[in-house]
């Protein structure tokens, strides 16, 4: 009685909203892309770490009372603070570095990957749960390590087949000396930053509106900096800035701004940039000087990149990050320069998708053995021994479909290349017939032929 | 002055107790161990499936009020139910299988790897945050599919490198029946097999006192079975028993237990395990029935698996599952059988790295490129390009020494086996000094050879 009444109170199987399920037909080429950018990593020399999605909440939020991102929180506390999920993998990243001082060997280029959440209201295309895939390298002031970190988003987008696309890079030290060009006090700037980082998204009229304003806009929680039309225009001129090369770029930004030393000094490191990212193999139409690039988080303290491509723009940037100096001191008095990117997987996968870049399927199998003969159970199982054991990715119909037929179309729905029909007959003779799934030819073969044959209609 | 404050307070760099960081050391060796459990179920033509890791609390413990896990809650709600984190793939596969029962084609074999919670006492070798990789085939009640998760599990040992092993097999349906044939009231069963899965930690002494006792034993929320001296006696009679072959023992146990229609269909059922187990090439000294299999979780109700490495027992099971054809019934009216093991990733880690099994390395990059002339830092980065490009692992010196000296310690230590040299000289001749960290030789070579030579030292 007691148990009935337990099954007949069904639990609705759904997510909570923001969250979502990868079934096998976006899985498979998802981990192919993942298994992509892995390999493009480790072309460059990263290796991998792992850390827990469980931090200390102090730990995410630095302490800091002006913190603005929405973390998930646990009920299991350590001291005063509540275990909390990353928001991203770079704040993991500045702990282990301080945390293991002196185990890791600097410089350290390292990769991770895996999921981070935001416990943020869920939009359209926006999670509360999505992966990142990281690589940074830390302990390298050099300008060649930001270099590298452009060519290794070059080279991944290239890896997976994406054509149309530009790296975006800017410097937060010339954006640092905006205050002082556009005549606005320099405790504005980082509100100034935050509203132009809306440009893509949002457009001019939208940024301008809010940067003369000095009401609340929705989702922040602080007044507009309250520009004057003048010192708006004259950012806008600064946005606008162009040139037929990355180097005409950058001396038009050194003449606007040449009495802003932290501007100077931004566009010393880009031209450094730009040397050795020639060197590294990037051509110039794959990445450009955008003055527009701002990047939302706060840690950023030099070069900053975004990667957008150009048939999709409404996807934003897919392949993100900068360099991050001082982050590290927040955990330690050492002072550990660091540069890195993080690609946006799920929004990759999105636009992948809609580009026709992913080579869909449903089925890793390339054989079925079918089982529609109780007799020939064991022999089934022998079959598909034999093709495992010459790695052929091998599934045996294990379902409750008992006719041949209803078998093969189980089959064809699975998309598998190659049938084995071996009932009791086959199983005397010591035979088994293979349907090529992709030509509709069958023949019949002696058992002992089987991987000759069968890798010769996969090779077809 | 504010911001000096800020950056004196430090936030003290570490995890909370049971959660651990893997550095690269040991990072490298897990995701080769991941890459080989990957392949080993692709061959058998699993699909790999992604679901988040927050699910619906009420999803978790099934609304079951007697549910005793302990697990992570966050501060998000979604009607009455607190986001959490999942402990197992298990439920969270059911969910899917439930809500998306018709774009899922039956049998269903998936695999899914990704770290699981639990909200318990951290203890030696005990996490809160551990990794799960799991095979499960849902949708078939055929033996077959239970054989196929053995051999998989056979399979997967012996990928790894894994040589003295024993995969344990047992059936719940056997252990149901033994309230009957010991003389015990069937609603103690529960707690008895609960008692019963500690044998292999605790020894029978232990596990002979708590199933006499009714005291609540240390962990536990209700009191033992109190079950007498005779009761237990014949309990340990059932699980002693041995036979020199497979079959001696179903037939042992059939003696002993022929009066239970459940456990004589539990026999009957291992019995054709067996049939299918040889026929999908496992030897027979590789597994073996175990009447001593319990298995903790709730939801089995056939065949049960674990897998003991012999070397080192104390370790527990490293792959272990079972099938459970009532799960999916939580979400559904549906019944869906199915069955499934999962690999305890981190214990097999660990169990692993104790057996010398793991190949361990520091280091991806194959070739380091010096880099101690900044005239030269061009020259660097296109040899690193031109190696690259090769699919040849690469990395650029980027740190701070200057020393060629102290830049080829970094080498060595980073165990790199092939190291370039290339200063101003080098770039102006065109040449490159290549040195085999291995053998310790060094030769000055063209730049247009690089690519041959450094082939040549690396298959060495």
């Amino acid at each position: 009685m007691k148990e009935m009444k337990k099954k007949d109170k069904k639990i609705v199987p759904e997510l909570a909203s923001g969250l979502r399920d990868y079934l096998p037909g976006d899985m498979i080429p998802r981990q192919g892309m993942f298994d992509i950018i892995r390999k493009v990593f480790e072309r460059f020399g990263f290796v991998p770490l792992g850390t827990p999605a469980l931090e200390i909440e102090s730990i995410l939020t630095g302490g800091d009372p002006s913190f603005r991102m929405n973390i998930f929180k646990t009920n299991v506390r350590m001291g005063y603070d509540k275990l909390s999920l990353r928001f991203d993998l770079t704040v993991p990243l500045a702990r282990v570095i301080a945390q293991y001082q002196n185990d890791i060997k600097k410089p350290f280029k390292r990769y991770q990957v895996g999921p981070v959440w935001r416990a943020e209201k869920p939009q359209a295309g926006r999670y509360r749960e999505f992966f990142q895939f990281d690589a940074d390298i830390v302990g390298s002031s050099s300008m060649m390590a930001d270099a590298e970190i452009i060519a290794i988003m070059y080279a991944t987008m290239i890896a997976l087949g994406v054509e149309n696309f530009k790296v975006r890079v800017n410097n937060r030290k010339i954006l640092n000396g905006l205050a002082e060009y556009a005549g606005y006090s320099s405790e504005k700037n980082i509100d100034v930053l935050r509203i132009i980082d809306k440009l893509d998204k949002q457009g001019w009229s939208a940024v301008r509106e809010e940067l003369m304003s000095t009401t609340i806009a929705e989702g922040e929680e602080r007044g507009g900096p309250g520009l004057s039309s003048q010192e708006v225009d004259s950012i806008k001129g600064f946005l606008d800035l162009r040139g037929n090369t990355q180097e005409e770029i950058l001396s038009e930004v050194l003449k606007l701004m040449r009495s802003s030393p932290s501007a100077k000094e931004g566009i010393e490191e880009l031209s450094e940039v730009l040397r050795n990212v020639r060197a590294l193999g990037v051509p110039d139409d794959a990445w450009m000087i955008d003055l527009s690039v701002a990047r939302g988080l706060g840690y950023y303290t030099g070069p900053v990149f975004e990667t957008t491509l150009l048939d999709l723009p409404e996807y934003g940037s897919v392949f993100s990050g900068g360099r991050y100096d001082d982050l590290v001191e927040r955990f330690s008095n050492l002072s550990v320069p660091a540069t890195g990117a993080s690609v946006g997987v799920d929004r990759l996968f999105a636009a992948l998708e809609k580009l026709g870049r992913l080579k869909k399927k449903k089925s890793i199998a390339q054989v079925m053995v079918l089982n529609f003969d109780s007799s020939a159970e064991q022999y089934v199982q022998e079959i598909a021994f034999i093709l495992r054991s010459a790695n052929i990715p091998t599934e045996v119909y294990l379902g409750n479909e008992k006719k041949l037929r209803d078998q093969l179309g189980f089959a064809k729905t699975s998309e598998v290349p190659v049938v084995i029909i071996a009932g009791g007959d086959e199983a005397e003779k010591g035979i088994v017939q293979v349907k090529d799934m992709r030509k509709g030819k069958q023949e019949t073969i002696d058992k002992s032929k089987i991987l000759d044959i069968i890798n010769s209609v996969l090779s077809r």
